[in-house]
């Protein structure tokens, strides 16, 4: 049976509109047409360039806006009808003019605040390819390169950082890459949980317990509310110990809670804490953990921060004994250049991950070129099915730097670090309050001597001191030259946190940060006499 | 007591390391000098200008390639020294020669399968500004003008989408832009979950129920198990219901659940299915579901895809009245142009959203600024602490394209649709197995009249047709100038879907996909006989 002939287009009146077979077809805007992204694409690229090349002149965080200031300045309502061809340009001038100047620069060279987004120009390009090529790499088929680059590419990230061989697919197990750490944590807990109820029963969710040190970043207490699992064990640090978990106090606490009937579920390890950069001694732990408990547990090493640093032999003081862990993650969008956001994180057994996470019944997702072969298909991974190609900007950053290269980034924010440190250690108002092992210095004004002690772990004058110590942050920020800082707590202390690892720091910079530091700690100190 | 002075740096030997206070500081690498990033882009924005210029001219997926070709390819370590300047170019020159034949291209005119990854020039290039700031908007204080932007432009969105106005921040809701839809029912389930609980005792957790169609993505089966959440009623769905979630099943399966001592909890409602792109009767739901239940039932509204769609009034059939609802996601970078990942969010009361999900004890994150304000933490509102900036891509193609230009661009994949629809309907060897709503047709060859009748939902061949209809779509797939369409099985019958939404699509290239479809039909039919 021959098909109908299709008849002709012709053009319907006053538009490019077409009628064909009684149908008529709206024409499309031509909205990615090849040109026109290359027009836009080099006034974007120039917008870039010239934020980088001016962003160490401008205050790296808004000290003048007020929460609603940029409410207060745009229209309620989307634009109605289509701008024309120069909105492109505008927009470009309102991100310039006024977004920018409310923004939180992270990549100034004078953040020091929180831990590093350090950027590269491969990193923020990587990113650039993907978005443009804009693919969804959900299973094999649904983009091949995608899915076998990322294979690839975490091999060589875990082989970078000396991960032990069977968190490698090399090595029998495998990695992938997704937004942050909570959700690295999420699928990790949630590929735990579903382990150890398939063998205890589903009876017993209500007995799993999770532990972790009072330090651990509330990614883990997150993930865990998130899925459901009510007993966080939360232990103590101590400074003596650097603020490390102890092997002990979790196998204290397991054996308590089997004693108590209790499950436990999953270990969270940490390798450079968000508060003071604190390494918890992962093979201990594990030692500890899997000698205690009746049935298997979890371990996670969450490696977020500090992670980046394993690629230098000389940072992994305490991270060589990992080979017992059941999976590790690290942010490589934080200090190891991969730009926001790019967790990569390693399984032993991928299987445990795809049985949690895994979805068998949709048949909209088979592809036959795929069928009868063992492929990866990523989907089962993690908690999304739409993903991005993230390894893209990975694999240029390790193509374009080499790991010797990432080494050196990393030596000179320790070396800047340490250098910030010398300079606290020499000014004898100041005291370093937590041991320094990566690019994060925690430091702050010794305490009035007269003072009464307080519960803190040194002479610390208690409740004033911690609001002086606030108010010293505050003013370092509220200095339009000066760093951005953050601070924490830690066992009662209020700490001031210099975190460097912005791709664009150099000495001068950390020298001029420290001088800040000093002139608003001269001015305090001024005030109090 | 004054400080100590800074010694001068003076240059160690043999490289630009610096030696000051005793400390020998590792000179940093310019890793994001402005020059180079302008280098670097201007060869990326050719590139990717390049690959749309010529993407209807290759196969829009490998045909050629087996698992395992590119791991093949490529080294098993990452380059260990650091590489020369050249690096860069001639990793641009493997994407182009060895990772872009690899992939499927989303892009291409004739991506038909799934669902679309709608690019445009201005979301791609929303997303590289957005990589190349490269800023964490967690808190308010952390990037102010990107969090108010973000509030900003979820309000314009969810007015362009009509949605109700509790639902939008000035109606006293709010939204978040997420990664995806997966994230996006998780977050909403929790937030219920959380609610349920505090109101039943968390020993309830076990009695919760899930409601959903059999037509429901396996995003939230997914969210459920990570939620811990066991009990999902995934409700059948007829061809006569156009395979429509049914308000007297979902009454009748509530009151059951209440009569067996089981707390309902939560319903998703779908507009737009991925299977068939089905329309759920939201009002017609909420209303079914809040009078059966004795507590409160969370319903969320899952417009992953067709959300998009709600642009235009005339494709608003069936929704309009979603005032009863307590949340409503969409993908934006499905058929919005915001490129991947954009999954926009909005809750009626954000504080069941931040009580689930919120982390109060987190003292590094405050800020002086913020302090006393009423501010939106965003952090608090999702999965992840860690997030991009999404809002920027999404203001600039509402700023840039219109209310108008984005109801100009549903239309035009509206009206392609229609013309395939028509063509499939002209022939008589074919039929149209579901209604089309939006911009996605299901067809199939009709079965052949001689043999049985299967339990499929017209006179289908059975599992032997069924082979025959999966043997097309590969072989359609398999054609290197052909389009690429993806299959599902919907009560029992196989059909293949033509999901237009490219960008680049034009009534050109549905009128040659057709083509190819008639093509392999008759090459498969003259084989029969």
């Amino acid at each position: 049976m021959a098909p109908p002939p299709l008849r002709c287009h012709e053009e319907t009146n006053g538009s490019n509109n077409t009628k064909t077979n009684g149908v008529t077809v709206v024409a499309n805007n031509l909205l990615l047409d090849a040109e026109e992204f290359r027009r836009q694409g080099n006034l974007v690229v120039d917008l870039i360039a010239d934020y980088y090349a001016g962003i160490g002149d401008i205050p790296v965080h808004p000290t003048s806006v007020t929460p609603g200031f940029l409410l207060r300045q745009l229209p309620a309502e989307a634009p109605a009808a289509r701008p024309g061809p120069e909105a492109f340009t505008d927009a470009l001038r309102d991100i310039r003019d006024v977004i920018l100047p409310g923004m939180t620069h992270w990549q100034s060279p004078r953040h020091m605040a929180h831990f590093p987004a350090s950027s590269s120009t491969v990193g923020a390009l990587g990113e650039a390819l993907a978005a443009g090529i804009n693919a969804v790499p959900f299973t094999w088929a649904a983009s091949p390169a995608a899915t076998e680059l990322e294979m690839v590419v975490v091999d060589w990230l875990g082989a970078a950082l000396r991960l032990p061989e069977p968190l490698l697919f090399r090595g029998g197990g495998g990695g992938t890459f997704v937004g942050t750490t909570c959700e690295a944590i999420l699928c990790a807990l949630v590929a735990a949980r579903e382990r150890k109820l398939a063998a205890v029963g589903g009876h017993r969710a209500g007995d799993l317990v999770v532990y972790c040190s009072d330090q651990t970043h509330f990614a883990l207490a997150k993930a865990a509310r998130i899925a459901g699992v009510r007993r966080l064990r939360a232990l103590p640090t101590r400074r003596a110990d650097a603020f490390a978990l102890s092997p002990r106090a979790v196998r204290d606490a397991v054996r308590d809670d089997v004693a108590a009937g209790l499950v436990p579920l999953f270990l969270c390890a940490t390798v450079g804490t968000t508060a003071t950069g604190a390494v918890d001694p992962v093979g201990d732990l594990c030692a500890a953990v899997k000698k205690e408990a009746k049935e298997e547990v979890w371990v996670h090493v969450d490696a977020a921060y500090a992670g980046s640093a394993l690629v230098c032999p000389e940072l992994r003081r305490g991270v060589d004994t990992m080979e017992a862990v059941d999976s590790f993650s690290m942010n490589a969008h934080k200090w190891l250049l991969a730009n926001t956001d790019c967790c990569a994180m390693w399984v032993r057994d991928p299987r445990h991950l795809t049985d949690a996470l895994g979805t068998d019944h949709d048949v909209i997702l088979k592809d036959a070129a795929a069928e009868g072969h063992h492929v990866v298909d990523y989907k089962d991974w993690s908690l999304t099915l739409t993903r991005r190609f993230r390894a893209l900007k990975m694999w240029l950053v390790l193509r374009c730097y080499g790991v010797e290269g990432l080494r050196d980034h990393v030596r000179a924010h320790v070396s800047m670090a340490a250098l910030f440190e010398t300079m606290v250690r020499a000014d004898p108002r100041f005291e370093v309050v937590a041991e320094r092992r990566f690019a994060l210095v925690c430091f702050r004004l010794r305490p009035p001597p007269l003072l009464p002690r307080s519960n803190g772990f040194s002479n610390g004058g208690g409740h004033h001191h911690h609001q002086e110590e606030q108010q010293q942050e505050e003013e370092i920020n509220a200095t339009t030259s000066g760093p951005y800082l953050s601070s924490a707590t830690v066992a009662g202390v209020y700490m001031l946190r210099c975190a460097i690892g912005s791709t664009l720091t150099t000495e001068r910079h950390v020298v001029e940060a420290w001088k800040v530091v000093q002139d608003r700690a001269a001015f305090l100190l001024r005030r109090q006499i």
